[in-house]
């Protein structure tokens, strides 16, 4: 029996819970280890982790303790991603002890609060007279955006007010001091995430405000002369991350240009995905269609041209930035937890806006690939970095790949994937379903129990879902009385087709007008006991890269259904750019319950090229190569480097 | 005709004068602009030139001027390389006008000097207080060795002594601050080049200190305690290039370990090759087997390990640095021009100590492709990097290539390679023979008249030489008597054998036992008239890389003679990565007298994979590939860039 789970959600759904063959476990780890261990790690009471000492500064500024800040300038926002998480696990399942202990952060926030209402441990203990001097570089409404992102979620969980309450008053106080206004500062914060936030305190509160107050962010970002730009003359060009110019390279915090007239994904990726949110949150609320054109625009660059296939964002390590359309390098690929994170949210708000599968099929792809990725099985240690070619020799020696590591690693300084990725699993259930004119939207088929508000009244769906390994669920409806709405159900981008539709153990055979952006829309009067069984077929992909795509040229990636493969030297040995899987081998599908707590691999007929003995020339004129068959063994991508360290590599050569 | 060139040669040899169809036009480039524009450059008279001021540098040092320094802390050794080139071009071909010029930088040189013999600009004028307080970073003995070689040059070119004397002073002060004596300084350079400039100073003079000096230096390099560290705490951690860890990481200067312990090619590359000339020069003069041994390991660990097709060596930007065994990426690679004429300087030494073509093969590999393609055909341009690959798109985008041109630049700030290339194609008449125990060794095939000391009385030899094209050279034997030496001819590494050796006009029947270490002796009693014919067969090669190279696994490249071809964009269109070369098929070669000053191409018929229509996904499963037939055009790697900037690649798909 997997435990159950449930999150706060979008317009109209009630709650969604959580029981899945794949998720649950993930959800549980969540719980049961990364939450505990990023409270101790919060204490500085974990040896091998570096000192994160982020409640300290919060009881040093709350003045309970004497003491220098320590950390980085955003260190605050650590402790808003554990309280956030925290909310979403309090809102499935009850934890009085947890809550308790939440209970003593919320109440040391408060005391940290400022008398003018402002929060921020940095700027109180070590920066005094500095707020707001550097929006570009020192995260100050960043940290207000996980602040009050927190404080939505545990007041929506608990039903307590007091961080809430908290949250407001920041929020009051940056009104006062930002906008148009004379004496106000016209400026917006380096990293996006106020913008986002503000919308959820709107919704939390129903405080116009609030949601104006976000709309000036993002109106703002990208005016001519530029606020950074000002800000650096103004306080005496100093800087606070000297090995980026976070002032002058306007790119990297997408303040280039305005946001409406921003045409391609550029700069730190992160940034830019939570921007997105933003603004489709915006363009959602006001109707604002030139936004909303601008949110597609940005939307079709990461994905049509930008996105690895593992739905991992950012090109290159400097900046953790996007480079150019087409440029995906596999081995020296930034591609962080966080911004894959923060694509899912971009596209659950534009599926809220208009659903179509291209947004859920993206959504899928970086959650089963890079999100998964991102932690070690145990849910102890962490990927920040999720590249798709590993070549252990020579990192630390090229530093090229100074950023890639081998194996997860523990919690460090800038923490911020491990709580972003409990926060999302914590809350997994905000991202399976969207409501839009009385049709219930289905984008993930992950199990579990929801129920929604439509204006017919109030539906309970339970989905099953063998849908990971087996392509498969069903879902049970409950409904007080008979309902006539929608279930729409989305054809994933990887099926080869619908093998079964069922309702209620008949065949259904639906009709091509039921098909309409990438999902059967089923229009029924349903009734309690009512059944859709779904499966879709499963092959094994051999999926190739665009034309433009340097980097995949004459290489394939394996992918079957929601997950992409790998080869990895635990299973192939080593030298894994001297494999070719063959055209035409077949490809077979096996379940290994040993490996890993138990995945399906994929085992296919390739060649190794070896040399005749080389003896030592480094290069020669007449080599023998000898092409010995061997079989290859690919394990999905998120399953990699919890064994041995090794060579890893999603694009494998293609014989054609 | 073409001009005329001698050079400063090695033991046995009096003069070597250059006369070729392939290497009379650089040099004449060398003397008609490069030089005249360095010296423009050198006296800030290049508006398009980032301003130089290392003329204005030592005017303001002698007190002639008032101001600041201006530059790198090395800008001093850019005047040192224009004399030496200089020094090199008068040799070969009195040049009254010329020479004044030198003159007056000589004179301004030796006022520059401190009373104390001390030379250096910017300690002189800028940190006057802190000479020798920074050995890892401030470059003042590397400096002082480009003085020195300039200074050696100059007097022997001209038989004048001033700037001679300025060295020996300077010398003799640096022996006086350095030594293990008590109250001197136990250090040694972070750029080594003041230990090779020693060797030469003391060939010049006789002066057993100097030698024992730079024997110092060697042996100093990497004693523990660390001399860098020492010298960072004793200056309060200050730093001058703060973006290197020159003090601590000490693989970046070989100071890790002692030199005869290493066993590894580390760190930056030109400073690796300087060290390694150095050691080779002491190990010839003492006999030292062990540091003998040292020259040979590191010797291998490059050209077996981690050299480029096209003799360029460092893999990555980072430190201009070697990385790692079989690391050779083609498109982030630095390959610096000045570290493959490094490469040739340490061949050298090598070839004097023990002639073998594996030291000789690698000269010429550098020469010829990664020096030559340094210089636009015009001479007034420059490559610094010299990668393998290049896709224009993503330059300025994508931060890993930032080091990377798509066209040579003029001169700038930190101008090491242009006067390197200057001062290596002046003096190309030392690298061609070497003597050892009455055996001439003809290294290289360049076209000119060479005179030589033998026990057995004088030889000159005049070669004529179409080897960079046709793979012939002939050599016209003139002695004042009948004499009995050995001419070893280099039987090249690409080579499919010796199509014809004449002696006299009659085919030479060699014998196995003639050929040793790569050289056909031809052991004989000679007389005037005498004349030796050799020519080489010349395929086309299609060169592959170690197993172990994963940059190039499947790939090959194209080779002729002594050139590494690629393919450009101006012949074959974009996405150079979507060609492939068929493994069968026809390599035609032919001279286009229109490319370039003309040179031979090589025609190929390839495949161009193209799809089908793709739409916009940037992922497809299905994607339907056309190979389409299409006529492949390599040209001479040496040639890239010199027409519309677009795709360059060396390595080429190729099918198996």
């Amino acid at each position: 029996m997997k435990a159950q789970h449930s999150a706060p959600v979008p317009p109209g759904i009630r709650k969604v819970t959580i029981q899945d063959s794949f998720w649950s476990d993930y959800i549980q780890l969540v719980r049961n280890v990364v939450v505990p261990y990023q409270w101790e790690v919060l204490n500085d009471r974990v040896a091998e982790a570096e000192p994160s000492h982020a409640i300290r500064n919060f009881k040093i500024a709350a003045g309970l303790e004497k003491g220098d800040f320590y950390g980085m300038v955003f260190q605050d926002s650590d402790v808003a991603k554990w309280l956030e998480a925290v909310a979403y696990l309090l809102e499935s399942e009850p934890d009085s002890e947890l809550e308790s202990l939440a209970d003593t952060v919320v109440e040391l926030i408060a005391r940290a609060q400022q008398p003018d209402g402002y929060v921020n441990t940095y700027f109180t203990i070590k920066e005094k007279d500095q707020r707001w001097s550097n929006l570009a570089e020192c995260h100050e409404l960043y940290c207000a955006g996980h602040l009050i992102e927190a404080a939505v979620a545990y007041s929506n969980a608990t039903g307590k007010r007091t961080i809430l309450d908290v949250a407001c008053r920041f929020a009051d106080y940056i009104g006062n001091v930002f906008g148009d206004e004379p004496g106000k500062l016209n400026g917006y914060d380096g990293h996006q995430e106020i913008e986002l936030a503000l919308v959820k305190l709107y919704h939390a509160t129903g405080r116009q405000t609030y949601l104006e107050l976000s709309r000036y962010f993002l109106n703002q970002r990208g005016a001519k002369p530029n606020f950074y730009n000002e800000q650096w003359e103004e306080r005496g060009r100093t800087v606070h991350f000297p090995e980026l110019q976070m002032s002058h390279d306007l790119e990297y915090s997408q303040s280039h240009l305005p946001v409406k007239q921003q045409e391609h994904a550029v700069g730190h990726a992160v940034r830019l995905v939570y921007m997105c949110t933003a603004m489709a949150d915006i363009a959602a609320e006001t109707g604002d269609e030139e936004l909303l054109a601008a949110c597609r625009r940005l939307w079709s660059s990461i994905v049509s041209k930008r996105m690895y296939l593992t739905g991992a964002i950012g090109s290159m390590a400097h900046g953790e930035s996007f480079t150019q359309d087409y440029d995906l390098p596999s081995d020296t690929a930034y591609a962080e937890t966080c911004a894959s994170i923060g694509l899912i949210f971009f596209a659950q708000r534009m599926l809220q806006i208009e659903p179509s599968s291209v947004y859920a099929n993206v959504m899928e792809r970086a959650l089963y690939n890079t999100v998964v990725s991102g932690m070690s099985r145990d849910g102890k240690q962490f990927f920040y970095v999720n590249p798709l070619e590993v070549y252990p020799p020579v990192l630390g020696k090229n530093k090229n790949y100074d950023h890639v590591q081998p194996r997860r690693q523990g919690w460090f300084g800038c923490a911020c994937c491990p709580p972003n990725i409990a926060r999302l699993l914590a809350s997994l259930g905000q991202y399976v379903y969207t409501v839009k004119d009385e049709t219930i939207y289905a984008h993930l088929y992950i199990g579990g129990i929801a129920q929604f508000e439509l204006d017919s009244g109030t539906v309970t769906l339970e989905q099953r879902s063998d849908y990971a390994w087996d392509g498969a669920a069903s879902f049970h409806v409950h409904v007080p009385r008979v309902s006539a709405f929608t279930l729409a159900l989305r054809i994933p981008d990887w099926s080869g087709g619908i093998k079964h539709l069922r309702v209620n153990g008949s065949e259904y055979l639906y009709d091509a007008k039921e098909v309409e952006k990438g999902y059967i829309r089923l229009d029924r009067v349903w009734a309690t006991g009512d059944t859709v069984e779904v499966s879709f077929e499963m092959p094994v992909l051999r999926m190739q890269g665009h034309p433009l795509i340097r980097q995949t040229a004459g290489k394939v990636a394996l992918q079957r259904g929601p997950f992409v493969y790998c080869l990895e030297e635990a299973d192939n040995g080593g030298q894994l750019y001297q494999l070719t899987l063959a055209a035409g081998s077949e490809l077979a599908v096996s379940f290994d319950e040993e490996l890993l707590g138990g995945m399906q691999v994929i085992k296919a007929q390739g060649e190794r090229r070896s040399s005749a003995p080389w003896q030592e020339e480094l290069y020669r004129p007449d080599a023998q190569w000898i092409q010995e068959k061997t079989e290859l063994t690919f394990i999905p991508y998120y399953a990699w480097a919890n064994r041995e360290p090794g060579e890893m590599t999603v694009w494998t050569n293609h014989s054609s």
